[in-house]
């Protein structure tokens, strides 16, 4: 019977502790405060002795600083692959990976792309990235879970990519927000507006395959939509916003971005070249 | 034979005159700089001739301030439907059609959620408001056109819910963006990166019903992804991006909305809750 273990039984580490125990494996698992149990895992003494029940070891906890506490405690991690599903920065993945490696252990970072409440259910998906091999030993195990997609073998990776989907999701979410706030401050109906926002964003979504093949090719010449053209429609979002009495925060960042892009000489360039605009 | 008539001859005027002389539509021209001319159409001397050629009159120029001076020019609208394509606040559409009131004519304005390139073919959309009336009467025409969508009497509609697409579009441009550029940055492959984007977005999106269910009632409570958790994750995206060399903007507001909810006591509700921190 495949055993494994996990660290940390906040709302996450629960469903990852419950998920394992409805897939029949043998679960142990290890709380720093009392009073937190998954039905059908044992729960481990110590730190160390989660550790020794398990060749594979899940740790997510609040933070890549508890993590770091939490290998302290640990022991030896000769023989044991421990895969980290705190979220964090790809440095500090890297740095939990240099200290699980002084540990004797191999490494898999991870990033989970989903809430508690679809951990094992459809549509739930893990970045790993790091050990490679010891990814693979593992997957099916994490599999349980979700979707399992390897990243690469920088242990960084998977948060990188989870910071920029999350990034992308963020300003999906800045939009819409400020969308409905213009519907609802006008006295339209939010409801009805909804799925006529989600049918644009979609059609205007489909452009981003073009839209990575500039960034790749840094070709950003277009004959559609250029960016001085964006910058005069600009002021309109502003003062209709301000008609409305709310704030144009949202979109302050992309009408800086277009001015300063065209500033510098691009404004006969696609919007793909404000991507150009975010290094320091 | 149905006739209508195009003031203004930009790249949208002649993509919009050129699509009515291709559904065979007698078409008159007006621009106001000699030199441009659509094939097939007829070009008048004066505004005044070109509104007195067809009881159909679309304008599309540069901004309302060049509407409103074309009108001044256009005598009497006397049995005219004026139907604006000029992108501009609802604010300005409301003056104009006061305007046009005043010289007798009816009023339609619209949105046009479309590059020159698309229009007349699928996908193109074209939202109006104002005189429901006159819209009905000339909508096979408009057909011609664009998906023609009717969003209601206010004549500050049509720009409105315009505006709040486009809003929409250009916050998820700007996520998009900051993720390509952190993708870049760490030296990943920013064209195998986007269809993973946008399977991720297009999922997030999908809560985008539920959002607007959530701000018509003002129920914000959630056991999924609480704000006081978002706003714990922000600090990993410019601790990441710093990392990389780049900067923050982006995703500056998301997380001065976040901390704002958080503090105003939001801290267990969704983060549909920042539709609320857009107002002044
Ligand atoms: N919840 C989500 O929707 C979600 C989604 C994706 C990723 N994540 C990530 O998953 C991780 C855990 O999140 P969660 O939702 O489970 O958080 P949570 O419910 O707040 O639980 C935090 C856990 O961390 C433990 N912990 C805190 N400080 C510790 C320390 N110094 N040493 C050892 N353990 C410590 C807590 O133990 P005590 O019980 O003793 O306090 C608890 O088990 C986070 O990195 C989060 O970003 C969460
Ligand atoms: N192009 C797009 O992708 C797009 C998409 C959606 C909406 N729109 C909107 O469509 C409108 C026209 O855009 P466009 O792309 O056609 O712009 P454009 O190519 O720059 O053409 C501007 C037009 O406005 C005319 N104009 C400027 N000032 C004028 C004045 N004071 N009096 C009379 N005419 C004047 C110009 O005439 P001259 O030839 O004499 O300069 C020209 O015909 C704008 O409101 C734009 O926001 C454009």
């Amino acid at each position: 019977m495949t055993s494994v273990t996990v660290i940390g039984l906040g709302l996450m580490g629960r469903a990852l502790a419950g998920a394992f125990v409805n897939a029949g494996l043998r679960t142990t698992v290890w709380n720093r405060s009392a009073g937190k149990e998954v039905e059908g895992a044992r729960r481990a003494e110590s730190v160390a002795a989660a550790v020794g029940a398990s060749s594979l070891v899940v740790v997510c906890v609040v933070n890549n600083d508890a993590v770091l506490g939490v290998l302290e405690q640990a022991g030896s991690l000769e023989g044991r692959v421990l895969v980290n599903l705190t979220n964090g920065t790809p440095a500090q993945a890297r740095e939990v990976a240099a200290r699980v490696a002084e540990l004797g252990g191999r490494y898999v970072d991870g990033g989970i792309m989903a809430v508690p409440q679809v951990i094992a259910g459809p549509g739930a998906l893990v970045l790993y990235s790091g050990s490679r091999e010891a990814f693979e030993e593992h997957s099916a195990t994490l599999e349980v879970l979700a979707e399992a997609r390897f990243m690469g073998e920088d242990a960084g990776a998977a948060a990188l990519y989870d910071l920029a989907l999350l990034s992308g999701m963020y300003g999906m979410f800045g939009g819409i927000y400020h969308a409905f706030a213009m519907v609802r401050a006008s006295g339209g109906d939010v409801r009805e507006f909804a799925p006529m926002l989600t049918a644009w964003l979609a059609a205007m979504m489909a452009g981003t395959p073009e839209a990575a093949e500039e960034v790749v090719s840094g070709e950003y010449t277009t004959e559609v939509s250029a960016l001085a053209m964006n910058q005069l429609a600009m002021p309109n979002f502003f003062e209709a916003s301000k008609e409305l009495g709310l704030r144009g925060d949202v979109l302050a960042p992309i009408r800086d971005m277009i001015d300063r892009a065209v500033e510098a000489g691009h404004g006969a360039d696609s919007l793909t070249r404000l991507v150009d605009m975010i290094k320091e």
